[in-house]
């Protein structure tokens, strides 16, 4: 284990290990304007959703640590108090990178990197015509949180109206995270797309109250075959299968053929119970582990 | 184009589409006690990095939208200013999110979800032994965003310790991302895992000053065949190649057959350049684009 007081290293180090342990992170690609009305735009992975009511984005502006410079983005947001959040996607997020580049003030990043500008409807700035989600928002509160190089700069935004792409939207006009193919950052030059197989499902264990990994028999929790999240799904269960329906699945052909002629029943029941589990089956898992040997 | 009014939809659907939009988001395990010494852990994905110099992370544990009731953890927080935000890989996520079960207070979810306590070395909260990094905080400041149901509550915590495993390090010391296998949250029940192909690398544009999109040719700019991203890209050039260099390249034998034998010198070119845009050659794809036709 490395054991890292941040007293004890320099701030790029500390700020390495964040962004590599903090991660994947979503992306606001912010859209300002100061009091002249030049336009900025400019990408920040110190970002996210902190509240739905009152609708609350944060993104942070921090303070450069080469030299605890101020960025135009974190100027322009104490000069006029709007903010167009936009969502990136893999489709621009060259683009989006360009944009990060430390052009001069008064330079229009949505001309450098190549990007639409679109007008908002409630708030100076423009938002991006290519991304998939836009939020037009007032700054609430721009909140400093130290005042040395790297220090960020909390941007409480309340969300005004908000944007979205009709290609992104399944048939309940919910939003489909495969058709969102959102990006984020990582670590480095490292980024994250959200694509594919990178994504997958966990039912919510919301109303059911699971009966939890410490209430699973010992001889299954203390499996050599089954995983952590092997584990965790079989302990968000509420009712076990009875005893009957147990044993009805002991006719099962698999089952029988592992009861009757398998050298390692135990290891055999679980691999097997491991199967439907991972093809999110947790009942018929059950019903394999309580088998009786 | 969806056009969402957040006063005019209700508080669970802005949240979906908050939560559909701002993804993926990484996710803050936290734990916390209270007054008694009770332990509860419970992931937050309305999380991330804000600063480095101090080292801030920010979760918000929010009002419930059903019935405008706080969580433990929120309540734990306000009791001890105390906390270990564990980072979750994918080999423990179906414990991370077996422990977000809203089991009754004094429940410790450590041991519903089956996952290690260890002793921090600060702060009173033990952090989770199987996470692949952990940092002890104290809170110093609880901030609400609102006060009905669906409100957030910005915690604000100073890192004073951070553990990570060297499993996650690559040869410098630097967290790997591919090592880390990182889940982290998207909309509905959706998480994304950082891995394989969906990780990738984009150039940092820090020292250059790219010449930006806008200054591409227009014949490149307006190309039928590069998409956003090529074009982003190539805006991150700073000197082109000199002409002799492009001349020069017109011997290569790809080059000199679309040049002499193509009947879409154009788009043959660009789709060459294209390859080598994909392969990261930015230079070869600046001199076959260039080629005088």
């Amino acid at each position: 284990m490395l054991r890292i007081d941040p007293k004890e290293v320099s701030v790029g180090k500390m700020h390495g290990y964040l962004l590599g342990a903090v991660a994947p992170r979503p992306i606001a690609f912010a859209s300002t304007i100061d009091k002249e009305g030049n336009v900025n735009l400019s990408p920040f992975s110190f970002f996210n959703c902190f509240s739905a009511n009152p609708p609350i984005l944060v993104f942070s502006p921090a303070r450069r640590g080469r030299d605890n410079t101020t960025k135009h983005t974190y100027e322009n947001v104490l000069e006029v108090k709007e903010v167009v959040i936009n969502i990136v996607n893999y489709d621009m997020v060259e683009q989006m990178s360009l944009a990060s580049t430390e052009y001069g003030k008064g330079v229009n990043e949505f001309e450098k990197a190549g990007l639409t500008p679109v007008a908002s409807e409630i708030v100076g700035p423009p938002r991006v015509g290519e991304a998939p989600a836009a939020f037009e928002c007032k700054v609430i509160e721009v909140k400093p949180l130290g005042n040395e190089g790297g220090a960020g700069n909390l941007v409480i935004c309340e969300v005004l109206l908000a944007h979205i792409k009709d290609e992104i939207l399944d048939e309940n006009q919910v939003i489909d995270p495969f058709k969102l193919d959102a990006v984020a950052r990582m670590g480095g030059n490292w980024y994250c797309r959200a694509q594919g197989e990178s994504i997958f499902e966990i039912p919510k264990p919301l109303t059911t109250l699971g009966m939890g990994v410490d209430q699973i028999p010992e001889r299954i929790r203390y499996s050599k075959v089954l995983t952590g999240n092997n584990l965790g799904r079989l302990g968000n269960t509420e009712v076990l299968p009875t005893d009957d329906e147990v044993k009805a699945y002991a006719i099962n052909e698999e089952v029988g053929k592992i009861l009757t002629g398998s050298s390692d029943v135990e290891g055999d029941l679980h691999r097997l119970a491991q199967q439907h589990l991972e093809n999110g089956d947790v009942k018929t898992a059950w019903k394999i582990l309580l088998q009786d040997y």
